[in-house]
């Protein structure tokens, strides 16, 4: 049914005001007395809500309002009447008031302080509350925040298979997807599972990336991006880690490390400009409510610009420090949260891209740096979180990407079109991934990856 | 690298006329000869490519250029020509070429015709020819086109989970999800294996719709939209059937089934309209080579305005058609595509929402009418394919709703939440799916599915 969205009065109050309006939304508040009242109902079309004022005199139905519950939905109509002196710039004087649907005395999130805890067992209903109002919209516009870049900027935006027949993407440990049955499974002579006999034709597991199949596409448009759901069967139940999360993975032709780094800044610059622009009173309510520092580290890393440092410069640095960290620093090993916001926090406040790691420590098909030893591999590194992004100039070069898989027993087989692509016009080319979810963490303060997507799956919880 | 697009070049040749720019692109045809030649070469940024002149006298590395294949990439920088009497507008007279990457002669995608097979088997070279670059460019842009639609009118994009652990939607057959060693998997003590174990302490799927979970954040938010991977295990080797597609299913609260006919009508003329401005040369090709009447029926439907009847009216329509059909038609039979071409075909001429299923066809959350018999779904039919969309209004009713599940032995404590949703302020709402491979085919005139998606999963086959 027609109706107004309460965000449009907040956008243009004057332009309501006196006018006719009709508001669906539900109950935050009930408090209508005997002879009048006030309702707070929210219709989910902003952050903020609307007070609706009733009286007895002009309302059939005012006991049957007065008695409804937090969560019931009602459409009011009635007048938008402006309060230039009050909290709330306008108010609805309700002239009819239907009850859509009531709710019970038992409706689960009254209006008090809920544990995280008891909101994920309520996630089909806590998006009616503040925080995961403001979370869920944060989401949905910094996911398009997303695509608006890309699209600006002439990238393709390519779907990649999330079911995948290679389990040799090796940046993780997968699911196993089939439709055999396996209480009682087909097997082979030698007594092992059948895969032949499965769904398609082979053993098939959940993508922990699309970048190779990105890549192929990158090699025929120049700019792509995918940005779709990805899946780790980690066993890790930390609040940083869920088995199935979105990334974006951007990657492109002609282009190198100094690209990517470029690329990916203005990429977060982007982001965080939007969401700033586009959610004001979502951050507001973070910077009060979850996170004090939240505005200003945002708005800091708005308008600021990065620094660029080895990752061999980063290990001096740090070593040199004399911090005391958990774990050493060596030259060979991996940057942990610790030393990431070491450099980023302390040592030079601001954004720090770290790049060329030792080729150990990093994937198969990132770039051989002319020293032998490391690769052309970046970490963005940001203020209060560590890295935020991982990325790479990929190996071009068929004779050193074969050698590299060699070293690390990959079979060429596994990888023929990966490989072939290197023969057919290969190109320099780089590209990055963002988890949707560490930048939303970023951008809302909220601590636990579990409270940034709708319906979480981590280890032993996969409800609704 | 820092490099001009050739799109922006055809945006505005003028203003490029007898300017220095650097293209990078891939080798579509090399004809250079003795003293001067002219290479294709396409960059990927639109559908067209640039047409580079070469000259002996002025180029270092001539004759290495000479004999590049197809498919090798190449960096040239030189100026551009306006050349308004012939067929491209403009050239490229290069300054100097830098290869790239070179491509061998067994490059497999020559200029000549190749079957769909051949370039499937070829994937991840075939967006380098014209088709699939089209396709994946219309597939890019109708993608953006979708969330811009639902952006501009404030719906919240909502990413519902994939894994699930309800096997209860109903839709169709699932892919089981899984980290248990299946060669040796744990058993209960009645001798099955024992899924408490598995990763997420039960039996997972990959999910068949989002549409449940939608409406938990369509009843706080008002109107939301998801669009995700979906998956089906069913064993149709078909022209339209894939494994993993993507689908967009909004949902609206306050709504009813005329809301969501009117929703559905705008998004699928938003789409198309939004296509056919942007991508007019991928159009323009798909009518001349895949489908000659694609332009006019796209152009016809931005146009129309639709139809709308009762399921029990159509098959009142069919039945006195006295046409030929496979199937026959009968009041509780679903409507075949035979049946709802001739509907939009030959019928009405234009678009028909086809309304009021038998509930027996239908599913179980889909709102009862009055007469005890049919619900409110609705089918958009569409000349040229059929069922294109389909969606219903929702059963808000509690009692009815669990009557119904009781009907069809669906189990009340699988569906607690969404039975509580209509117990906190439940309201009318309603909405629909669009499976977006649908769309794509519709709009570019390709057949088979399995050419719309970048890489298909099908039954036997989950290449690359």
């Amino acid at each position: 049914m027609e109706h107004d969205n309460i965000k449009d009065i907040y956008t243009s109050p004057e332009r309501y005001s006196g006018k006719q309006v009709i508001v669906c939304g539900w109950i935050k508040n009930n408090r209508v007395g005997k002879a009048f009242g006030f309702i707070d109902l929210n219709d989910g079309s902003c952050f903020r809500g609307i007070q609706v004022v009733l009286e007895r005199e002009s309302i059939l139905n005012y006991d049957e309002i007065s008695k409804q519950n937090i969560g019931a939905a009602l459409v009011v109509s009635g007048k938008i009447e402006l309060t230039p002196n009050m909290k709330q710039p306008f108010e609805l004087k309700a002239e009819t008031v239907h009850i859509e649907g009531a709710s019970t005395p038992d409706f689960p999130l009254q209006n008090k302080r809920h544990t995280p805890e008891f909101l994920r067992e309520q996630a089909y209903l806590r998006p009616r509350t503040n925080l995961f109002r403001a979370v869920f919209r944060v989401r949905s516009e910094a996911a398009f925040a997303i695509h608006q870049f890309f699209h600006d900027r002439g990238f393709v935006y390519v779907h990649t298979p999330l079911i995948t027949g290679s389990d040799c993407e090796g940046a993780g440990e997968m699911f196993r997807v089939t439709t055999l049955d396996l209480e009682n499974p087909p097997k082979t002579v030698g007594g092992q599972i059948d895969w032949k006999q499965d769904f398609f034709g082979k053993s098939t597991n959940l993508t922990v990336s699309g970048q190779l199949e990105g890549e192929t596409f990158a090699l025929a448009f120049g700019k792509i991006y995918t940005f779709g759901p990805t899946f780790r069967a980690e066993n890790s139940n930390t609040t940083r880690h869920a088995a199935e999360f979105w990334m974006i993975e951007p990657e492109i032709a002609f282009a190198d490390l100094n690209d990517n780094m470029n690329l990916a800044w203005d990429m977060i610059q982007y982001i965080i400009q939007y969401v700033l622009k586009h959610c004001p009173q979502e951050i507001e309510f973070f910077n009060q409510f979850v996170d004090r520092g939240l505005k200003e580290r945002l708005c800091a890393l708005a308008a600021s610009d990065y620094e660029k440092i080895t990752y061999t410069e980063a290990v001096l640095l740090l070593k040199s420090s004399n911090a005391a960290f958990q774990y050493p620093v060596e030259w060979g090993s991996d940057l942990q949260t610790e030393h990431e916001r070491f450099l980023t926090e302390q040592i030079f406040k601001k954004p720090v891209f770290v790049v060329d790691y030792p080729k150990e420590i990093k994937s198969f098909y990132m770039r051989l740096n002319d020293d032998g030893k490391t690769v052309a591999a970046m970490d963005l590194l940001v203020p209060g979180v560590g890295e935020i992004i991982g990325g790479s100039q990929r190996e071009e070069r068929l004779d050193l990407l074969v050698e590299r898989m060699k070293e690390l027993s990959l079979e060429e087989k596994d990888y023929w079109w990966y490989l072939n692509l290197r023969r057919y016009g290969g190109t320099k080319h780089a590209g990055f991934g963002l988890g949707f979810e560490r930048i939303i963490m970023y951008l809302t303060g909220v601590s636990n990856i579990r409270d940034v997507i709708p319906y979480p799956r981590t280890v032993k919880n996969a409800e609704f």
